[in-house]
Parts: C-alpha cells; structure tokens; sequence
C-alpha cells in the first residue's frame, strides 16, 4: 500500500510538530508558539534534556499511528532511549492524551507553555519517558530492558502487538543483546507479537555506536542468526525516508499477521520460512541521523548527525545572540503556523491522522495495565498444608509443598500468572507445576526434553535479565507472575530491582495510574545450602539493596518452614504495587507451626513461640530471635541444649517472618511500634539473633529500638565453600554450639556450671568439624537433630 | 597437519586419563585406582559436583595442550563452565602443576587419593575452577563473564592466545550475548588473541541451551554477524572428533597468526576477508554430547547427551548395587591400567605430551597476574593540586583536575595501564587524557568521530559488564586500571564486584597467588547532580553492596575536593588486592584544603577540620560530620549559618574520607579505636552527620560506638527527580536550612533565639523552592554561596 503524497504530507506535518513541540520542551519557557521574535527571556536558564533521539522516536510514532489507523491495531510503544521523554510527551500532547490525564496541560496556547515549561522544570515533569508519561511502561533511563519488557507486554496477549525501538547505544548493554533471543519464546498462537525497530542514529554521548559501524551484510547476519527477518531503513532524506518507512512497517506487520494466522489456523503446523518450527519475525533497522532535522553545525562544527547532538545542540542561548538565532531559525524550520491553530490547537488535518481513543499509544490500557488487572484465582493454602500435630515433628521441602500450592494456581489461571526462572523451578522443587503446565520453548524440541511446549507458564531461560524484564513487562501490562531464582545471582538483576522500585514508587503517586501485581520474588537455593557450588554461590545481600527503596515499596519475608511459605505466598499474590521478597530453602526441614498457627504466625509477621519458650509469657533471662529456615533450625537446636543444661533458665523464642516489623513504627507501614517491639525483645535483657543475611541489616532496622545495645546478630559473615549443611553455619558461627556460647557470654545469672558447659559446646564444635573432614558429612546428631518437646 | 594415529592415541589416553580423573574427584574417596573391586565406603557420602561439561573441557584441553606444544604458544584457558572444577584439576594434575603448588597431592597413588578426596569434601577444594585451581583466573560460578574475561587478558599481551571456552548456558547471559562485541576493541598489533570455542553440549540443567537449538545455518549467520568466522565441529565419535578438532584448531590459529602477521607487519593495512579493516577472527563451535563417555542410561532412561547429565549421574552409589557397579564400569571404560604407573604416576606417555614448565596452562603466569604485575610509575599528584590559598576559596571541577592527573598516569604507562567506562569519559570530566591517547575502536571510524584509534588506553562501551569484564581480566593478568562509570549504574556489576571480592578474599589466603592491582572504582555523575536524567540515576546504594564484603579486601573514599580526589587516587592506583571504591562529583565546586592539608587528611581518613570548627579543640556543643562532596558542601555552609545566628555555639566539624573508619578496629583494618573515634565525635554531644549516600549505612557502621544515640544521620532517602542542585538535597533533607533546623533540634543550650531562627530556616527552604519552581534555577544565595571565613 503506497503512501499518498497527501498522506505523507499529514504525516510529515505530525513530525514536524512533533520535532517542534520536543525543541519547544527542551528550550522554551514562554513564547511557545513563536507569535514573536524570540528573545532570551523566552529560554530556559538550564538547558537539559535529551534532543539526538527524539526525532527517530517522533519518526517512529507518526508511521506506527499511521499502521494502527489503517489496520485497527491495538499496538503499544516502547521507547528504549526514554531519555527521548521530550518525543513520548509531545505525541501524547497532540494525540490529546496528555490533556485528558493532565488537564492543566491543555490543549492550547496556554497549555502548550505549560507543557513546555514543565519539562525538566523544578515541580515539573521528568526528562525521561518516566511512569509520568501516558502510554509508558518503560523509562529507559537505565539501558538494556526495552526489548525484554516489550516481550513481556506481549506474552498472552495475543491480540496485542508491541512496538519496541531499541536505541544503538542500548544495543551495546548485555541484557538487550540477549533479549534478541526472546524469539525462541514466543507462542505465535497465544502470545502477541513484538516488532523491534533498531534505530542507527550512529552516535552515544561521545562515541560511535557499535552496530552502527559494521557492514551492512554483517549486520544483517547477525539478525538473521538471532533468527529474525531484517529490513534497514537508511536516509536523511525525510520524504524517501517516509516512503521507505511506511513500506517496511507494511511488509513487517503483512508479516506478523501472517505468521499468526498460520500457526492460529486449525491444523496449523509452522509456516514457511520458519527455523526449526519458529517463525522469522520481522524487524527493521532504521538508520537515520542523530538529531536529523535539528542544527546542521554550530560554532563551525558539525552538530547532525554526531554525538554532538546528544543532548542540547545549541547551548548558552540566553547568552548567546547567535545561538539564540539559530535556535529560532530551528524551531520555525518546523512551520509552526502550519501546525497549531490561532489557539495553540493542532490543525485539524493532524487531529485527523491521530488513532481514537484506546487506541492511541498514549492511552491504551496495556500500557496502564492496573486497569485490565484480573486478581488471580488461588487455592485455599491451608489445603496444601504439612499436617503437623507436635510443632516440628513432620519434615517437609518448603519449595516441594509451594510448588503443589503453584500448581493450582497455575491450573487456575491459565492465561495470566507466569513463573520465570534462570533453569532452577525444577532443582528449586516447584516441580508439580509441571503436572499442568509446560516451559515455554519456540525451538526445537527433542524426545529426551521434558516438559517443552510452544506455550506454557513456565519461562526458563539462563539470563535473570530475561527472567526479570519479562517479568517486568508482564506485570506492568496488568498480569500476574513469580520470579525464582538463586539467591546469590539475585545481585545480578540489582539495578533492574531498583528502577522497577522507583518506578512503583512514582506510579503509586499518580492516581490515574492504576496498581498493578506486585513484583515477587521466590529466593530458594540460598546461602547456607550451597553444596553443590560453594563460595560465589552464598550471597543473601540482594535483602541489603531491597532495603535501600522506599518502604511503601518493599516487603521482606522468611518463612521458617513450609508452611509459613504457603502462607506467605499466598499472601503476597494478592498484594498490588509491591516489591516482595520471599526467601525459603529447599531441603528437607522441620515443620514447625501447623497451618492455623502458620497464617496466625504470618498475618502478625513476628511473634513469640510460646511452645518453644521457657519465660512462661514473661521476664525472659535471654531471648533468642530467628528470621530464616536455617537459622530458626540452629536456634530452636540451641533452646534445645540450653533446656537441657540450663533448666531453670528462662528463654524466649521470636520469630521473625516479616523482616520490615523490626523497622520503626515511623520508618515502614509493617513497623512495630517501640511498646509491641519491647514486648517482644524487651528493653534490658540480651537478644540472641540468628539471622539468614548479613548480619548488620538487622542492626541497621533495630538500631533506634532501646535494647539494642542489648542486641547481638550472628548471620552470614562471608565466609563458606562446598562443604556439608553444619560446616556451613560453623564457619559463620551461626551454630547451635556458638549460640549456646553467645547466651553463656550475655546471661550473667546463669550459675555454676557455666564454664563447663561453655566448654562443652567448643568441644562439640570441635567435634563436628572432624567428623566432618573424615566422613565428608556431618555427624548425625546434629544432621537428625529433631525438636523434642 | 593430519594428525598421526600415534598422535591421536596419546592425546586419547591423555583425555581419558583426564575424565577419569574427574569422575574419580566427584566419586571416590578411597582405591583411586581401582587396584581392588570397589566397594561402598570407597565413595563418598555425599556426591557433589558437576560432571556434565568436564569431558568436553578436558577435551579442549588436550587438543589445545598440542598446539601449545608444536607452536610454542603462549597460552591460558579460561573455562566459562568453571562449575566443571575437576576438570581443571584433573589436567593441572597430570601437568604436574597441582603437585608443585600442592606438595601433598603428589603426582602418585597417594596424591591421587587426596586429589579425589579432597575435592568438595570438607576442609577441601571448591567444586569449582576456583582461585585455588592453578591456572585459572576465571571461577564460573555465576556465568557470563568468561569471555570479557578473555579479552581483558589478552588487551596489551600481543604474543599471548586466550583460549576461551563459552558453554551452551553461559552464552545465554546477557554479559555473555554482548561479550562476543569485543573483537571491536581488539587491536592485532598491539593486543593478543582470544580463540572462543563455543561448546554446545545440549543441555543446561534441566532445559535445553538456546543455541543448542538453533539450526546451523542461523548459528553461523549469528557468529559471521557478531564478526566472527566460524567453524562448527561436531560429534560424539572420538576418533573422528579428535581429527575434527585438531584440524579446527589448526587453522584458527593459523589464521590468528596470519591475521597478527598481517597487521603487524611493516606498512600493514588490514587484511584480506576484514569487515571494515577489521579482522574476521576465527572461533569454534564445539558440539559433543553432554556428560560424554559417561553412562549412557541410568534406571532406563538415558543421561549421556541430555541434561540429566548435569551434575552427578550415578545417585546414591553407596545404597544402590547396580549403580556402584555401573560406576565401576564407567571408571574402567577409561582403562586407568594403561593410563596410571604401579606407582600412580601418569605414564610417560601422556607425561611427554605435556607442555613444560610456564608453557602449562595451569603454570602460565599470566593466570597467576601478579608475578608479572609491575608497579606503575604516577606522578606526583602535588604536581595537579589546585592552589588554595584559604580554605574553600578555590573553585574547580574534582574530576577535571583528576584528569589531567590520569593524563599523566596515562602517558608514563603506555602499555599496563588502561581506563574503562560505559562512553562516559569525556562527561565524566577526565577528557585530559585524550591529550595523550585515544578512545580503542576497531570498527569503522568516520570524520566525525573523536579520539577514536586502533589502540589506546581508554575503552568506551555501552555495558557497564563489559568495562567490569575486560578490567577484571586484565588486572588478574597483572596490570592495572580504572573503572569510572556512573554511580547510579554500577548496581549493574553488584554480582561481578561480589564475585571478584570473593575471588580475591580466597587469593589473599593462597601465598602462591601473587597481589595483583586493585580493581578501583570512580563513581562519578552521581545521585545529587543528575540534572538532565533525574529519579533513574539517583542510587547511591553500591557502597552498601561493597560493604557486605570483607573488609580486608574492601575501601570506600569519599574525597570532599579536587585536592583530595588527587590523593585518594594516587593512593588507590598504588594497592593490591583491594577493591577501591571512589566516590567523587564532576561540577564546579570549592577546593576546601590545600595539597598538603589534602594529603594530610587523606592519609588519616577522617579529621576535624579547625578552621571551619568554633569548639578551639575542645568540648564542642555539637558535631556536624560530613562525607561526600556535596554534604561537605551543604554542611559547611550550615556551619556559617550556625555561626552568624549563634556566634557562642561550639561547632566541631568532621569530615570523612575514609568510611571504614568509622567501622570499629575490629571490624576493619582501616577502622578507628573508640577512644578515637570518641575523641572526634564525642560520646555525648549531638552529632548532625551529612552523609552522600542511604543514611542507614553510617548507622550501620558505627552502632557499637558509644556515640552511637547521639548520632544523627542525613543523606539520600530516595527522593529526586530532574530538578535543581539544591532542590535534590533540599528534597532529601540534606540541605544547609535543614542541618542548621536539625542542629536547633538537638542542642539544648542554644538559647532565646532559637524559635525564631528555626522559623527563618523554614522560611528559607520555602523561598529557595519558590525560587526554583518560579525561575528554573537555583537561587543566587544558594548557589554561588561560598566559604567565607
């Protein structure tokens, strides 16, 4: 379908005011519409922002409205180089979005100078494509997760079909040069699909882009072999550039409808062209200047297509008459007239070229995907609960029992709760969701696979990137999901952590965005049980980055066994616009409360064990708090010694599930206040805390409680290799033994036989090390130890 | 060259000599030579380990042993599936290497014995290609950065080859998918080789690997894109794959060797088949089944070739009859009669096709960096100090003056020394260093372009894992560099930081190991100047990531100034063995200390600064501390404040440079006593402590001080967005009005007045907001307000 020379003239005018409202952003604060000559006054004293990208996004937006207009697309766009913020406002801006969710930013003069003045502005609005600007999911300040996030949007949605341009720079960043692979993850017959747009503008800040500077045969190779179709769009030549554009976006979407229809029609099986069963998806490589259309030169050197034009072209324009006319020359190279009405409106002629309601980028839902937000159908967890009639006598693997709990919630919700993992649900021991479900594999598959299918609900691949932004995507366009992964290589995804915080933090702040899924996080195959791998395996301070966010955002859970875990779980897939981490283990391991007790145990987040306890409610000797399997495991094994040779000693047991309970009161919404939290540790006497993590963290959400002095933390102190379960706590004096010696150091009023049993506890320490290094496992005392009260 | 039979058989036996050793690590602990039919008890308790890609690292290794040998080539082996640990040892064993570095594990039966049994066995050796496995610079526990690592090696080595194995779940990773970019940076003249050999053996842990799965035409199409020549070698017949192999290798290293020769050689001008003058290196694609020559099935189902093969394929030896005698079996399919003398020692067959002496592998000293490492030659940085005349009347650009310091490193360092950065150089303010060298790009370089070059000393890409890589490579290779980067951003490398501290944490303890350079970070654009990208670059938490290391091996700087960044630099690029972290701005700023003083402040870490404090020494009523530039900043000019409103107050102010200070000393070697840390913060006077990063850190570090309650803490609290300067510390309560409020809060003593001048601080606050939000900038008393003293 050729393009007309009226429609491309409409088209070109949509640019242009595109280009112009962009410039306007980043330059202006009065004066918006050029009605006269500009003078310093009218320009910003701080000049920030970003121009280089934003007419390859403007570019973009115009040719993609174009596709949905003609072929009814329900289509989103996500912009790697968010940095180009000025590009995403502006088309919001004429599309009229911007104004119907900020109605102050009308759709006028005044509108116009209250959108430019905002941007970058103090009480303004961000630079970036920032949770702020409709029609985003995707900011974009940190690089690497468009691509990721765009397949994300388009898992189980298969009416949707996801634009992504994906900047030269960001193409450099690991995380984006695997999302190519996505591919070979996509269902063609129950995913929507992507269309990746690579945009050469040639240059970062300062440097030429990698891929902008290989051959042109190389770089189609290279997406070939990453199993697309590539077509290049090159100019500068904005009416060729036009036709060439609308052409490729044609063929590429003929494509995706073609590939659908054949793997959706009944009897389908692969069509042709495909790799091993797998369709070529399209995808373009559009290669235009870097700030095409803005100032060819400045100062005698070329500015257009350089790194150059990265971010403000023309600088010190107040102060610079030169400039200052250059920039007025810029900004009516555009033929604003043209554009906006007497009133600052657009004209009709683009009014008209603009996709209605959902269907403009700028307002459809998925990208607002709090508004399609399903809650999920979930099983009863106390129907999947370990029986335990004595506390801690059943065994159970905590992840085993979650699993069978996954199961059903995957049976339950077919369409829209996904599990990503690095390869680990089923060494994890979620292994029963594959009772009902499949892990997603688009390539070949062969007869010693197990449990491969086109679709699935499970997503396995080795990138916690992938895992992650998948993730990301998915939720943020209104489904549900549960991220499981190692907890040392949970470092690896630290800053994708932290940018989806900050921007559940910005988000919660906006009312018409509306909450989405909490983002949750399933940490098994933790630090203390790392036989397999040892050292760069053992690693629990991904809780330590969680920490740092903003306390609306982020929860942090330990369930102490499998039961407390389904509790937990269940807990946190109903909960919305949260960061949840749980951390459980995977062996076998005492049960400790039965199911009511478990939900009673969660639902308050912290409490006394009372059948663990020895104070009978009240005025404790010492108190021993846990927050972790293992550690919870060695400290009710070292109330266990102490009953024993201390037996008028009066113990108290806590047990923390809830991590953020230790905070403030005024610090965290789960805060204790200071009066429930000297009711459980109390104010004067020792606290003996064994904790899963670092141990400072605990210190760090305790320090204001007036016994802290009082507080002593054993945890992970950086020391391990592969070695045997006890070994491990040895070695970090986590111990049973080290914790009897740590309440004989702290209790003064213990008596006589202090020394001795002091003495006791080295030498059975002592003892289980050797037979640790002669038998290569630990002695079975401490290996079958089991709660006997 | 064919390979003879003769040939062929001794590089066989050598294989097979390797893989039983292998399996014998994973599964014996007793009768490693099979010279009595085994029994139980000669396995261990708990088989731990990964046989999967051991066979197919063995298998590299004889073949590159042999290239070694008939080319003298100066060669290491980096093995990206570094969980395949026994086969590391295995061949450093039969290299005679292990028993050098490890009298013990002598090259005999009893050797062997301990070789097997000390193998991830408690009190023993990772099961990993860790720091303790000679030969090795890469351990592989978290995948992805095997090959960044190899080219980081082989930067500045020109007659070195780096042979990397990348394995088919490694290759997954994003840091890997972008790693293959590298040849971009690769200078044939000055630079050595890196061969990757791509090994496809199938299957991860449970999933088939992605490019596994891909057809071979899109799996050389993906490597000819990513500008490699490929050459597939594939099966499961060894005879045939030995010659496979062997002709592979042959001719990649012929064509390395033509592809050096060719650029090196006088008047040299690319060479033949380049893409844009740059070289098609040759790379191998290995495809041989997983767990190879293991069982082939197991209880009926088959393991050799699929991912059941991962990790211990015969479970539980001890119980079960029939799966100790397949393993007894499997161990004599090796035939180790023909392989091991009476003695235990490696025939002398296999004994003669061993490389010698440093041309082993696991002998080569470029794995063990620092037995090459030269100390640099660096300037004076009095040399570079900013005049100061009076404490903070100077202005200037920290990194800037810091650049021309580089500059100078750069120059008398030409070849050893090299600065990494995601293209962030130049806007970091160090662009000094262009005078003297040159950005490295391979690729096509145009007119536009700036200090682009074959070679140079700095290397600029858009992944901050690739910078992190290539230095990490390069520093265990024993030179030395820098890592400046922006500070919101270095969570991407959290994993890689974790996993080089722990490499270095076990180094430090193995006295063959020699200290390499430290890896020294420059956080620069950080959280509080983020004018033009806001809310998404504002994370100072990495000091939190590196604090939960070893304080042996970790050290945080804070300098305040110019004069103090000089100091602090030159004192980082003369360690060994740490991870230096830097924490430094790059806007104009005031120079607060001369040279002298700097250096003086730097080499205590901490001090009081007397010109700025009113306490004469002595009894202050309170203590403003600060760390970090801008806090200094802001606090200082609490300070006049303080002094105009309350001229009778005793301010003491401390400024930190050294956060390991304020850790007690025996937590951190760098840590103060308490008296001395009493004796700057007092034990009972308020302390109102300005910090640049998450203000829990500094609780974190000094909640055992005795201070402690006094102490209060002001820094980042995750709020920001693109605004002003002092708008950002403004909305994070770190401005001077707030610490001047803060201190009014905390001092009982400050008299009459004190209602008043809080409510003019307030008013203050309110009229700087004002300001900003009417004018787009900084009012002029904020901003240009300088020390006045």
């Amino acid at each position: 379908m050729q393009l007309t020379d009226a429609e491309l003239d409409r088209m070109d005018a949509w640019w242009r005011a595109a280009n112009y409202l962009a410039v306007g952003q980043i330059y202006l604060m009065a004066n918006p519409l050029l009605r006269e000559p500009l003078r310093p006054e009218h320009v910003k004293p701080r000049l920030l922002g970003h121009w280089g990208t934003s007419p390859g996004l403007n570019f973009c937006y115009v040719h993609l409205n174009r596709a949905i207009r003609t072929r009814d697309l329900d289509m989103i766009y996500i912009m790697g180089p968010g940095h180009g913020g000025p590009a995403a406002v502006a088309n919001a801006w004429l599309e009229g979005t911007y104004s119907e969710v900020y109605p102050h930013v009308s759709q006028d003069a005044g509108g116009m100078a209250r959108l430019f003045r905002q941007f970058s502005f103090p009480g303004g609005v961000p630079s970036h494509v920032a949770p702020e600007t409709p029609g985003s999911i995707h900011e974009g300040g940190e690089l690497g997760y468009s691509l990721a996030h765009a397949y994300g949007a388009a898992f189980d949605n298969p009416d949707l079909v996801v634009a992504c341009v994906v900047g030269d720079g960001e193409a450099e960043t690991g995380p984006l040069a695997t999302s190519w692979h996505s591919t070979k993850f996509v269902d063609p017959v129950h995913d929507g699909a992507v269309l990746p747009i690579l945009h050469l503008n040639g240059y970062k800040i300062a440097n030429p882009a990698v891929l902008a500077r290989v051959p042109e045969d190389e770089l189609l190779s290279l997406f070939e072999g990453y199993g697309y179709a590539p077509v290049i769009v090159s100019g500068d030549d904005p009416a060729k550039a036009h036709r060439d554009m609308a052409a490729a976006l044609d063929d590429a979407l003929d494509e995706i409808a073609r590939i659908q229809r054949a793997a959706r029609e009944p009897g389908a099986a692969g069509t042709a062209g495909d790799a091993g069963g797998r369709p070529r998806w399209p995808m373009i490589v559009l290669r235009t200047p870097k700030g095409w259309t803005g100032p060819k030169e400045v100062d005698g050197v070329p500015v257009e297509g350089t790194w150059r034009a990265h971010q403000v072209p023309l600088s010190g324009v107040r102060e610079k008459p030169r400039h200052l006319a250059q920039l007025e020359e810029w900004l009516r190279s555009y033929r604003p007239d043209e554009l906006f009405d007497r009133g600052g409106r657009p004209v009709a002629a683009l009014r008209e070229i603009a996709p209605v309601q959902e269907r403009r980028m700028s307002a459809n839902p998925h990208a607002n995907g709090g508004l399609l937000l399903r809650p999920l159908e979930l099983p009863d967890p106390r129907t999947h609960a370990v029986p335990v009639d004595k506390h801690g006598t059943a065994t159970a693997e905590a992840t085993r029992v979650l699993g069978e709990y996954l199961r059903d919630v995957v049976a339950a919700n077919p369409s829209d709760f996904r599990i990503m993992g690095p390869d680990e649900t089923a060494s994890n021991r979620l292994g029963a969701v594959f009772e009902v479900t499949d892990r997603v594999f688009a390539g070949e598959r062969r007869g010693t696979d197990e449990h491969q299918a086109a679709s699935g609900r499970v997503m396995e691949v080795l990138s916690e990137h992938l895992c992650q932004g998948w993730l990301e995507g998915y939720l943020l366009t209104g489904r549900h999901g549960l991220f499981n992964t190692y907890e040392a290589f949970t470092h690896i995804v630290d800053a994708m952590f932290n940018q989806h915080a900050k921007w559940l933090k910005v988000s919660r702040h906006l009312p018409w965005r509306r909450p989405v899924a909490s983002l949750n996080y399933l940490l098994s195959s933790h630090v203390w049980r790392q036989d397999h791998n040892g050292f760069t395996h053992q690693d629990p301070g991904f809780l330590d980055v969680v920490l740092n966010k903003k306390a609306e955002i982020t929860r942090v859970y330990l369930p102490p066994d499998a039961n407390t875990l389904l509790s937990v779980a269940d807990h946190c897939l109903r909960s919305r616009d949260y960061v949840n981490v749980i951390v459980a283990g995977k062996q076998p391991a005492p049960v400790w409360l039965p199911m009511d007790e478990a939900a009673r145990h969660c639902e308050r987040g912290i409490g006394i064990w009372e059948w663990a306890s020895t104070d009978g409610g009240a005025d404790p000797d010492v108190v021993l708090a846990c927050a972790g399997d293992v550690p919870t495991l060695e400290t009710l094994a070292a109330v266990d010694l102490l009953r024993q040779y201390f037996p008028a000693l009066r113990i108290r047991v806590v047990n923390v599930v809830d991590l953020m309970r230790l905070q403030p009161a005024g610090e965290h919404p789960h805060g204790l206040t200071d009066a429930e939290y000297d009711a459980l540790f109390t104010t004067d006497r020792p606290v003996i805390f064994a904790f899963h993590g670092y141990p400072y963290l605990i210190h760090r959400l305790a320090y204001r409680r007036a016994g802290h002095h009082h507080l002593h933390v054993r945890g992970y102190k950086e020391e391990g290799t592969t070695t045997t379960p006890f070994d491990m706590v040895m070695l970090n004096d986590l111990d049973r033994f080290h914790l009897v010696m740590d309440v004989i150091d702290r209790v003064p009023s213990l008596g006589g036989r202090v020394g001795h049993v002091r003495q006791r506890m080295a030498d059975q320490r002592l003892r289980a090390r050797a037979h640790t290094r002669e038998h290569g496992e630990d002695a079975p005392e401490v290996r079958d130890w089991r709660w006997p009260y």
